[in-house]
């Protein structure tokens, strides 16, 4: 990226929205994968126009764009791996409506997760994914990663909410895709196709967000097991039973494990945790699912089950699943966090059979995650400077994707692909589906100048 | 389509399999909407085997190919404007798996929506899009579709509920898409491009639905309003309310007059009729809604509330929104039923306005609709052989379509744009959009076999 182009790009952003500095260029040379390549440049576009305006300059110039939002994705999607121009898009950070009788919101792809939610907050409303990194990750992020979160049993993903978008295509077209309205038969989904596409296809500039009346009442139990196979079982059990609960976490005797010897938590000699809550408007409809949930918690053997009276004592009661992350990341100098997903009566083979694979190779690792939808988090501790460590990760990790596909499970249930899981996309996806997908890529960006190399496409 | 390509399909398909005897000809060359053209031949392919060799023939040879379930739709998507071959989808209808505990079926595209509700109805389940012409149309339609329903307020749509298909691209090549989880955030979400997509980008022949426990309570009222002002208001105060009906329905003055008229409906001298279901696991939670409901009726002065009691006394209720489209319908040889969406604060405004706009072309006309998502039916009763009635309904239904877009709405929240609604998709879409359209068609379909014509793409 020569000075002339450089220059240019000022010029669109002005001088303060623009950085060559090495601690910048530093700092977005990661997201929160093991991932790291430095870009050569990187603004803070605050306008469609000048999104579009750069996106046209790149494909004139032919200079990679790497679309970020707060950088907290853990696949590599937002790493520049071939240099190139870094578009930060925290500062369009302007939700710019909300409209409650018409059950929308609309944002800038900048906005922080929780300032929506503070917003909502008022008038009893709430978007309903709920990714972990709420705090912080923007929801131009969300989108472009289709994030999951917690509550996806009941609530869905990002995808379940976006209503529309206005995205600057990578030959500087601003492209607005969906409507207002809450149904749409209108032309392709063009929406759904952008969402998840990771920065490929398209810049987000906009996006229309599907909002929800808040539940009132929300129920919190904990149940112990002696067994996975049981706890697997009564998974399915409340599956069947005719009810979504809101919640339904498992934590698998790893984490156990490490949450007893270095958090001090006091199990006893259990091998899975089940965390269940259901919620309504009402507190007989949250106590009704819940009464159902504790059935098949009993009619599975569990040792020992916990309801929650307050919410301090639901507080009490997710202290094992909230700390099961940081505590297990704490044993090891580095740590990578997958993402496997497969349908809900193979959890516990699933589970079962990624210890059998990590231990093999002797590293520290947890399992926990949401049974309620299939989706785990296999947690390995490592250190990177140790080749030889490394080189374990890898093989357990690819022995995983292995495994979850043969279940007819998913390389990522919430996380995406980036440059982490893009050589596993054959082990998933059909070579026909795969292609349709490199030249969707290839139709919308022939140059491959937007966020190139990720999801092998 | 000569004789040696016919003769081709029949080894394809078999002899029974096969027909281009006239009567199937003119029943294939409609739907429900008002278009007819008549295809050359048709085929009821058994498997997506067939169905690949079909298309790689018709790619080959270049005849076009219009996928047809039940022909319920109202847009003429499935009518062969440019002749080729009809490819009947009914005979692959099989339900190939239920799995209560994943919450999955697999059907083929030929189910009948019903078999479906009926196969789930023992675990307690449903698959909760709910088209009008459920008892006849197939799930394959309502995939290429995006077909909605009454309970889309509450339930979304069909695109909400599919997980992965099977589909065959116009060369003949079999793709998979999606998966059996939950939930997936890996590679383009080519399932949700294929949604909706009318039979124009490839042949669907395999089904992942996502299916959901069913509501056990269910709470039904009514209320007549003396203004559309005020109902407007009471529907924008029920979605502020905090609480989500499963059904919102809206019945305007003309369709009360008709029903006054026609069906011996005694109704006092009112202007719009809402209608409103709430629902939940408990009686507690359907009522607890209902109450925001009454709550809204009465703060905007409705003239009379009813709530049922019990079942028959719902289906009272439901009375007239029931038999509103068929009392309609029966004033005029021919109606054209739309389907024009707008955000639910500007329902008022739509409804208000769409009348002006026909009462001055003279012509009989309804509007209905679900208020809860904002998508209405204005109902336009005429004459088809009298090319003055003819002329006057294209002309309202222009203006319809202007005023809709104006109001920020959309063509069609559910029935799809087909033939019907092809000339009007730059008065919703931008250029650049139905550009990016037109290039995906292009991509999947270079040789325009598939369903050409639909969707001006």
């Amino acid at each position: 990226m020569d000075d002339t182009i450089k220059q240019a790009l000022i010029d669109i952003v002005d001088q303060s929205n623009y950085t060559d500095a090495l601690i910048d260029l530093v700092s977005y040379s990661y997201d929160a994968s093991a991932h790291k390549y430095r870009p050569e440049a990187a603004v803070w576009p605050t306008s469609s126009d000048q999104v579009s305006r750069i996106l046209a300059m790149a494909n004139r110039y032919r200079f990679p764009v790497i679309p970020r939002g707060a950088g907290t994705g853990l696949a590599g999607a937002a790493v520049p791996e071939h240099g190139g121009l870094v578009l930060d898009m925290c500062r369009m950070n302007k939700i710019l409506d909300i409209r409650i009788a018409d059950r929308l919101a609309v944002v800038q792809p900048g906005v922080i997760y929780a300032d929506l939610q503070k917003a909502l907050e008022p008038y009893g409303f709430f978007f309903p994914p709920d990714p972990a990194s709420g705090n912080v990750c923007t929801l131009g992020g969300n989108v472009a990663t289709n994030a999951g979160g917690i509550k996806g049993a009941k609530y869905g993903v990002t995808k379940d909410y976006v209503l529309g978008l206005e995205v600057v295509l990578p030959d500087g077209r601003i492209m607005p895709t969906g409507s207002k309205c809450m149904k749409s038969a209108s032309g392709y989904d063009l929406t759904r196709l952008l969402i998840g596409s990771e920065g490929t296809l398209a810049v987000i500039t906009e996006i229309v967000l599907k909002i929800s009346p808040k539940p009132l009442a929300v129920k919190t139990s904990l149940a112990y097991f002696a067994s996975l196979k049981e706890a697997g079982q009564a998974v399915t059990a409340i599956m069947n039973s005719g009810i979504i609960p809101s919640v339904l976490e498992l934590l698998d005797e790893n984490t156990i494990r490490v949450l007893r010897e270095h958090a001090d938590m006091n199990f006893p000699d259990i091998t899975a945790i089940l965390l269940v809550e259901t919620d309504g408007y009402t507190e007989t409809e949250a106590s009704y699912q819940m009464e159902k949930v504790i059935k098949a918690f009993k009619k599975h053997n569990a040792t020992q089950i916990r309801m929650a009276g307050t919410a301090d004592e639901a507080e009490e009661l997710w202290k094992a699943r909230k700390s099961a992350g940081s505590v297990a990341a704490s044993l090891g100098t580095n740590n990578l966090s997958e993402d496997v997903t497969v349908p809900i009566s193979k959890i516990a083979d699933l589970l079962t059979r990624i210890s059998d694979i990590v231990r093999r190779y002797n590293l520290p690792f947890v399992v926990f995650g949401h049974a309620g939808d299939g989706n785990f988090h296999p947690k390995i501790m490592y250190n990177s400077y140790d080749p030889d460590q490394v080189e374990r990760v890898h093989h357990a990790v690819d022995e995983i994707f292995k495994l979850t596909c043969e279940l007819g499970g998913t390389l990522t249930g919430e996380h995406g692909i980036g440059l982490a899981k893009a050589p596993f996309m054959s082990l998933e996806h059909d070579p026909v589906t795969i292609d349709v997908m490199r030249n969707i890529k290839r139709l919308l960006d022939p140059k491959n100048i937007l966020n190139p190399g990720k999801m092998a496409l």
